[in-house]
């Protein structure tokens, strides 16, 4: 996640900023007091590489090895002079680096340019001027200076990235620099060596996805669940959801996910409602940014962390800020029992996508919500305080259901789009044979409105595998984030557009992160989701 | 002194390299241990200042205050945003203020840059790209990236500077920064509140120099005599003469001259001559940069501290460099007596002005240190070497004489300048009266080669002062340093030429230093050398 202001419309209008609550201070506590120590590990660069143009390419490029890292320590760069480096794969850390001389004396500062790219554009050209609209401060280029060469360099703060271009603005006439012991003291919440369970297909690509999936919810986990750890680094509840769900199924790493919630029930808005994403630094501060559709799915993600860790304590802690969670949204219900997005200013959000109307989504979700609520309740031994509210609002659904073409559709232009039909399919408001047909329809549907961001993506696939479409589920998995492994990924991205390299919601793909949250669910799919089906095919052992 | 490769000739080549010799072990011990405490105090500025152009004015501007430091900090500063800092005068440290945010949430960081100036152009236009051949990485910008605001910022590099450019380059749409607490942690050898020798003459002009050669001379002594405290920020042995010499009749700190003296004596080149300078960091070590007449100083700069301080035992321990250091500069006398350029390769320096001839300086220079070393031997009850080789030289002395011109010429044109005629007024090769006559005959002659430098207008200053012609020495100064503080100039320049404000030895002012020790000699002039004629003339009380 990461909010922005977009320059087009949308049904619901984006942030409307909200004022803070009082800070619960004893939830304040809880949180901090489960503040991970992070693991570090050192990591080295392959080697230096060049781009070499290659139409057939993603990037249109292909990187080629040009020194090892021994070969490079033995080089010397002066004013002009520039290098790539290589690390292999994706890495979240500090980077250092000993920068030495060649020549009689260092009788001037070296200058040096670093940018640390996650894609092959963010290194082979340059990356500013960025155009991006939202904050170019995000674009992770630093100018230093090296007073007292030789020097070991230390560089302050963490990047993401696996190349890093290397530009030498000048060192002075009578010297050049050298580069040793050049390496990333890697950061994570999750020790990379820490056995996880077992998961093997006998498809090499989606075995692959899943590895870029884990690697991308490793490189997530840091203090929180940052969305990206290259922007915005910070814990969003949407983002938080598909995080943990992948975690349950790989790294089980549940105090982070109980320090997340903590957080977010430490820091309520005014209204009592959860704000879509909270501060860590540079002291714990809830954000004005509210999204109505992030608040309702609180219960839901404090629903999967009591089921997956047996941890009854955060449940009963929490359940007063699962009920205001879900007060929002339920204010947008009318008294026909259909959402209805004109009945307040909050902002749902679903997908980044302009053109999306947003109710039968919306709609569907809060159905999802409550259930998941309803859910809770009834294992928490209360009485489940939804159970009205889903029956008239599941009733409520065939409104939005078109029997003409067998789909779900929104707004005064019956608009189609994979947001509604996922929505409703996951609130399960018919039998799953018939949602099944309402995504397949969805899916060829020549002016479905199809989603911007692997969020939605996300949520498609998942309700494809529980409509019993698991072998749609799959393909779709294969072509999407398939295409990114192809595309040569070694994280997931923010966003993906198989037509469009340079696609960016932020005008400026400088400004995009290939390592984000919200892409890591392939794992949660196939290891928990597709599970029972890949065992019943004969595709898991 | 910095060292740059002149791209026009000059009679005696510059920078040949040297190898350096083995380090003195037990000298260097003796400078580290006199490694001084820095002083350190708070400095803030006065206040924000914009430039009005002003034709009338040296640099074509007039500061013109615009908001106090109290105004300033209620003020926030976006995208593009940008403001420029007064300190009131010069400073040199490490830059500290809070970065403080208004808006709902720092979503973002803060990206700055800095550009700390020590005059109006450094700040008031853009200072990169810069044109200079020497070094760009001494040009004093930075871009710093605030990741977590509101956040106490500590620049970790030392500047020099009176004014602070900062340019907001991004914040995001839902912040903007604010600067409290915006102040310079001052640093020098010197405590500024320490008490030196009154000092005070009827002319306010007089006094304005003093108090600006002062400033100048504080702010280049920090761990050594720095020649600059922006760039080249280390010890050069022409330039720490002058210091020195100034320091003996201000602040009197005796242990920073001493560490000085024992580091190039630690540090010898392979041939055992004194390096043009030495390096304090990473670590300490000799430059390969040598320079004969700096060599050749060596010995003078002991005599001078021997007599000020009192100090036997360090005279004692360094007569053998004092001796070594003879050697180069004696190799270059021809059997008739006369220093003769085209005998050796090592670099003459005496000034930057590519067309000045160099033999007549280099002779009067000799002279003069040969003079020093017999009357430091005097001291020290020891022969005094070169007693012979000053009958010999002065009498050679002659042959540079124009009797015709009353003036002293050197090479096959008979060449003019105020470097052969102060050093060789400098040496007392003629009777003061005579001396005279030719330096006021260099003053009026349409074609004598003039300084490029304040190092050598400091020599012609002192040799007018020591041949009796005080009135011309006073309107040397007033019309030179005074010419600088009528430009504005808080401390003296490295280079300063009436007529061009972007007058630079380097390609372009940006990279110019405007507090450079070998400019800080007026104090010494005044309070020293004319001293004596000031009191009986009734200028100082």
């Amino acid at each position: 996640m990461s909010v922005t202001i977009l320059e087009s419309t949308s049904t619901i209008l984006p942030p409307k900023e909200q004022l803070p609550g009082a800070v619960r201070s004893n939830f304040l506590h809880v949180a901090e007091a489960l503040t991970p120590t992070l693991h570090e590990w050192t990591e080295r660069p392959l080697g230096t590489v060049t781009f070499k143009l290659d139409s057939t390419a993603f990037f249109q490029c292909r990187a080629v090895p040009q020194h090892t890292v021994e070969e490079l320590s033995k080089l010397a760069w002066g004013k002009g002079d520039e290098f790539t480096l290589d690390f292999g794969s994706h890495r979240v850390g500090y980077f250092s680096f000993h920068c030495g001389i060649q020549g009689a004396n260092a009788d001037a500062p070296a200058r040096l340019r670093l940018t640390f790219g996650e894609i092959p554009f963010d290194v082979m050209e340059d990356i500013q001027p960025c155009k991006s609209w939202i904050s170019t401060s995000w674009v992770p280029d630093e100018t230093i200076n090296v007073d007292w060469c030789p020097a070991d360099v230390d560089m302050a703060r963490r990047y993401s990235f696996r190349y890093i271009r290397v530009q030498v603005l000048d060192t002075s006439a009578k010297f050049k620099v050298t580069f040793q012991n050049i390496r990333v003291r890697a950061v994570s919440a999750i020790d990379p060596s820490a056995a996880m369970p077992s998961f093997r297909t006998q498809d090499a690509q989606l075995n692959r996805i899943d590895e870029v999936s884990i690697i991308t919810l490793r490189d997530c986990m840091q203090t929180v669940f940052e969305d990206g750890p290259r922007r915005d680094r910070r814990l969003w509840l949407g983002d938080l959801r598909l995080q943990a769900l992948t975690n349950y199924c790989t790294y089980r790493n549940f105090p982070l996910v109980r320090r997340c919630l903590y957080l977010f029930a430490a820091m309520p808005l005014e209204n009592g409602a959860v704000p879509a994403c909270v501060f860590e630094k540079p002291v714990a501060k809830g954000s004005s940014d509210y999204i109505v559709d992030y608040d309702a799915l609180f219960g839901s993600v404090v629903y999967d962390y009591t089921r997956e860790s047996g941890d009854l304590d955060t449940a009963h802690d929490l359940w007063d800020t699962i009920l205001q969670s879900m007060k929002s949204i339920l204010s947008y219900i009318d008294a026909s029992g259909r959402f209805d997005s004109t009945l307040g200013e909050a902002w749902a959000f679903l997908d980044w996508k302009p053109e999306l109307h947003k109710d039968a989504g919306m709609h569907g979700l809060a159905i999802f919500c409550c259930k998941a609520v309803n859910s809770f309740a009834r294992l928490l031994d209360k009485p489940p305080p939804y159970e009205d509210v889903v029956s008239k609002m599941t009733a409520a659904a065939l409104t939005f259901y078109s029997k003409e073409h067998s789909v779900f559709v929104s707004g005064p232009d019956a608009q189609v789009s994979w947001a509604s039909n996922a929505w409703m399919a996951l609130a399960g408001v018919l039998p799953a044979e018939q949602c099944k047909k309402a995504l397949l329809a969805t899916l060829v549907h020549p002016d479905a409105v199809k989603p911007l961001t692997p969020y939605l993506f996300h949520y498609f696939a998942e309700a494809l595998a529980v409509s019993g479409a698991e072998v749609e589920c799959l393909a779709l998995m294969k072509d999407y984030w398939g295409g990114m492994v192809e595309a040569g990924a070694d994280t997931f991205w923010e966003c993906y557009d198989p037509n469009d390299a340079r696609a960016s919601p932020y005008g400026d793909c400088h400004n995009n992160s290939y390592c984000h949250a919200w892409s890591c669910t392939p794992s949660y799919l196939l290891r928990k989701v597709l599970k029972d089906y890949l065992v019943r095919s004969g595709q898991v052992a």
